[in-house]
């Protein structure tokens, strides 16, 4: 690791100096700033050896240095070489102070595709320079290819809208806002805007590439054309035109005099300076799509109440299956999650899961991103906590669902079940939650630990994520946690649900549900009030559910969704399955 | 009221055009930008005749509009004259908005003593002058005289840590942010760190002025002479430089090369440009008094609950003579006001309400800011909802509590006791929260409303305003409510709780205790954790409560609350409220 590592800082050396650059920062961040970064853009490993989904690198003539955050600390230490790099913690001290500290003044290059307006923005102190070519690239001589894959219709019965209307309607909304255009540059906007999805990601089903959406609802989309075969094309249709991403800079220089929206949070701040250099307006705004693909359609809706009908059948055969197999101790985290995966397989419209499940047997269950390696494998033993967070991408849906089991075949401490319950307690309280219009996911989180905090515990990680319709599992821009933007939910949304407790080196607690924000009727009253429609199917586990500690609402709920659970997924199943299921949903 | 407020415009433009300004911006503040505006700076009230306590307007050549908010709608026509005034709704039309519409690019003037850096800046799309004489006061002859009120020292005894000591401490916070002193311009911080009280305005112990607290805990206060005793002069001491308001533009001056910090959100923008224009760096940070004034010491909380057992017991008085008064029809709202300020003016160490009590039978009671006046006074009759939310100043606390009665003889009715008892059911969910620190109101906010929630209910305002120790009733940073500042609640700060619930019409519902911030005792575990501990000692009223609505774990808090103020204040009281008291807490 070490000499190649070292290798690579020299050669990057170079080739800063040879742009005359006194340093250069790398992000962990691929062209579209997402979530998943494509090992054609895994920049900050090539370059440091770290692998983690958070971090940053500047590289000095003298010295460089490397971030990431609390959950990586270990790995930050062990995949670096204290010898090249300082490790250090995003917070405590942060990249923007480091710089001002060790570089004060001099020539920072920085990659425009690599950073947000907003992300640029913290570095203002610092004497930043956007480089044309970025010098790690340059020396990046085994670079992987970037991803090819197809790029296909995604059929009007799962989307609802077709493209035509929903771009008619998002021109509608930049012409109002006084807009000729708007850059997109979020793959998943591409997907839901276009009615495509794509195969470069795995887990996700998006095409990179990039749009600009004009005000008459036409646009151009800039992908690689090998991504797109006729049909794609010919679904396309005429007003939307289709370039190479080569292409952006002559389309961007065509926009003289238009005021353009650009999201300084999301975007690069590439489409930014190059817009303004142009002389285009540029209007800061959030994505426009961000706003209208989170809030589901009626089509939509019943395509993710279908694809959980399915998920739960194939969750439930799973659970009965291990209800047998875990206090056999044989088992192991890799041949659970291989088992659910198997009976999701079996399932219509299955398209592959919607992220690498995490299947965490005792204390490997309280590391929250926890996933199981070939090396970190371990068997499930009887008689501990075992966690299994886990979704599928199915044509019509996404699902996202976390249960904790208690393995057996002996009962479950009492110390467990009083955490166990206190983590349901909360998942309940807000499952039942009524709110009015203008409420934000910021408002809510308290009731999901509010049961825990009455005993002094905690999670550290937010309730609730927005979810995509066959699309991202993580979607913006409503979340449920205190640290959220305070974006108002709206009907249509689909949220999860997951609190949870950890205890470190024991064991940890998620249920998670996925639910679906619906108007509340209350008759002829003025004020508009939502409630949750909860959309994941599947029973939690009663070994470890005390009953005492639930309020009676709460108790009503959990039988009534235990009874809605059996009544769904009966019909489903084999005799074996369903026999289980009756059991697992008994009145409490 | 027409042809003086047409004179008084007439007047107004002419000394405008005098300066050569197209237009001028009247606000509805004073010259500290505070909740409460002395009479000699009702400048908005001079000039449009409208009283309200939030609005602007704006003058220009050919036209002239004032704003107000939905609270003041129907005021803001009674009082204007729509030959002289367009009647705006302050998020309806946004007067940044009208001024580009109708004055784009002209002299706009304002007076940099009435707006904050933040209020200016929602002008910057107008070509904005800062006037060094307000045209308005050239024209205002008969302006009243600015309050001229004492202001006496403040007992170390009630503020539990000197003057000198405060000024260390801050002084020690400004020099670790590198800054050399900072302005503060709200009376209210003067009145803390210099443990002075004033007797400048009705309800809030404060005494106007402006001050400096340098970084070596010196401070220059600039407050007229003749509201300083030489008791006061010998109270602040020699590290405290005193001076007429006149010497501030020298004392600033003063500061070339230093740097000084400057609240963008609450103090007038005149001080700002002032320091720019001398050459100091303005630091911009919040008021560096906000946070530890909020945060009661010891003492303070000691001097509080003594305060609130006071106070309880003039309330509980009052309330066994509503009880066997307001079944008879002869009480007024006025009348009732009267009784419950004579019961609280024999206790010892009060010096006055905290705000004009909100005594409001059946409908009155719906109109969240009403204030009883000769005109609107009505008796309260027997058998209707009467609301009262009161509050008192003592030397050592100063208090604020709303109570809901009904005024019998008879029973009432099953739904105006299923609105009480979800407001109560709020409360009691918030007065019972635990919750880590870090945790702001606005996360806690939906506690105190699920219940209304859950029957598609609600208020149209905050949970909860901190409040102040022998100070304003209002007091920030820190608030319970969706739309507050996130700041984090710590030990020692003091806030209401208050749900409410109105029908428009027929009656208003609000429960309002005081409660403290305290630290919940969880042993060794690592988080901290807080909850509130009540301070506001007074029953609710039993007959308004139906116990079947409330959760057990409520309806115990609520005999336990019950129990406590009978133990508490039983000894304060006269036999007849004693024995009002028992069966008024008795068990549920």
């Amino acid at each position: 690791m070490t000499s190649e590592h070292n290798l690579r800082l020299t050669a990057l050396r170079a080739a800063m100096a040879a742009q005359g650059l006194d340093g250069f920062v790398i992000p962990r961040a691929d062209e579209h700033l997402g979530e998943y970064v494509p090992e054609s853009a895994e920049r900050l490993a090539f370059i440091t050896g770290f692998t983690g989904s958070a971090g940053l690198a500047v590289v000095l003539a003298d010295r460089a240095a490397v971030w990431s955050d609390g959950r990586y600390t270990l790995q930050l230490e062990q995949q670096t070489d204290d010898a090249l790099w300082e490790r250090l913690h995003l917070i405590d001290e942060k990249p923007e102070d480091w710089l001002v500290s060790h570089a004060a003044g001099r020539r920072i290059g920085y990659d425009p595709w690599l950073m947000s307006a907003d992300g640029l923005e913290r570095f203002a102190a610092s004497n930043m320079v956007a480089v044309a070519r970025n010098p790690l690239d340059e020396i990046w001589h085994d670079r992987p290819a970037p991803p090819m894959g197809p790029a296909v219709p995604h059929d009007d019965a799962f989307t609802g809208e077709s493209s035509s209307e929903k771009r008619a309607r998002l021109g509608a909304m930049l012409r109002e806002a006084g807009q000729d255009a708007a850059v997109l540059s979020d793959p998943a906007a591409l997907a839901w805007l276009f009615n495509i999805r794509g195969s470069d990601m795995a887990f996700t089903p998006i095409a990179l590439g990039y749009a600009l959406l004009f005000a008459d609802g036409t646009a151009s989309l800039f992908m690689a054309g090998e991504k797109l075969p006729a049909e794609t094309r010919a679904h396309l249709g005429n007003a939307v035109a289709v370039a190479e991403r080569d292409a952006l800079p002559d389309a961007l220089a065509a926009l003289t005099g238009k005021t353009v929206r650009y999201d300084p949070a999301s975007m690069p701040v590439w489409f930014k300076t190059t817009l303004e250099a142009a002389g285009a307006k540029v209007a800061e705004a959030a994505d426009p799509v961000a706003l209208p693909r989170a809030a589901k359609n009626a089509v939509e809706q019943a395509g993710t109440r279908a694809a959980h009908l399915r998920d739960g059948a194939a969750v439930v055969r799973f659970l009965a299956w291990l209800a047998e197999a875990a206090p056999t101790g044989r088992e192991t985290e890799m041949s659970a999650a291989e088992k659910l995966l198997a009976e999701r397989a079996k399932e219509t419209r299955f398209k592959g899961e919607s992220f690498p499940a995490i299947s965490g047997a005792g204390e490997h269950g309280a590391i929250i991103h926890y996933r199981v390696t070939q090396e970190s494998n371990r068997k499930i033993n009887p008689d501990e906590v075992y966690l299994i967070d886990s979704g599928a991408q199915y044509l019509d849906g996404t699902t996202d669902i976390t249960r904790t089991i208690w393995t057996g075949p002996g009962p479950a401490p009492a110390e467990v079940k009083d955490h166990v319950t206190r983590v349901l307690a909360g998942h309940i309280a807000l499952a039942m939650a009524v709110f009015p219009e203008g409420v934000a996911g910021a408002h809510l989180d308290a009731f999901a630990r509010q049961a825990l905090w009455q005993a002094g515990l905690d999670y550290d990680h937010g309730t609730g994520h927005g979810v995509g319709s066959y699309l991202s599992v993580h979607e913006g821009p409503a979340g449920i946690a205190r640290a959220a933007r305070p974006v108002a939910l709206r009907p249509g949304m689909i949220l999860s649900n997951e609190p949870g407790f950890y205890l470190n080196g024991a064991y940890g607690i998620r249920l998670e549900n996925l639910v679906l924000v619906q108007t509340a009727d209350f008759g002829a009253r003025k004020r508009k009030f939502l409630r949750f429609e909860t959309l994941t199917l599947a029973p939690f586990d009663r070994a470890l559910i005390e009953p005492a500690l639930l309020t009676p609402q709460a108790l009503e709920w959990l039988n009534a969704y235990h009874a809605r659970v059996r009544a769904a997924l009966s019909p489903l199943l084999d005799a074996r399955s369903r026999t289980w299921l009756e059991a697992a949903t008994g009145k409490i």
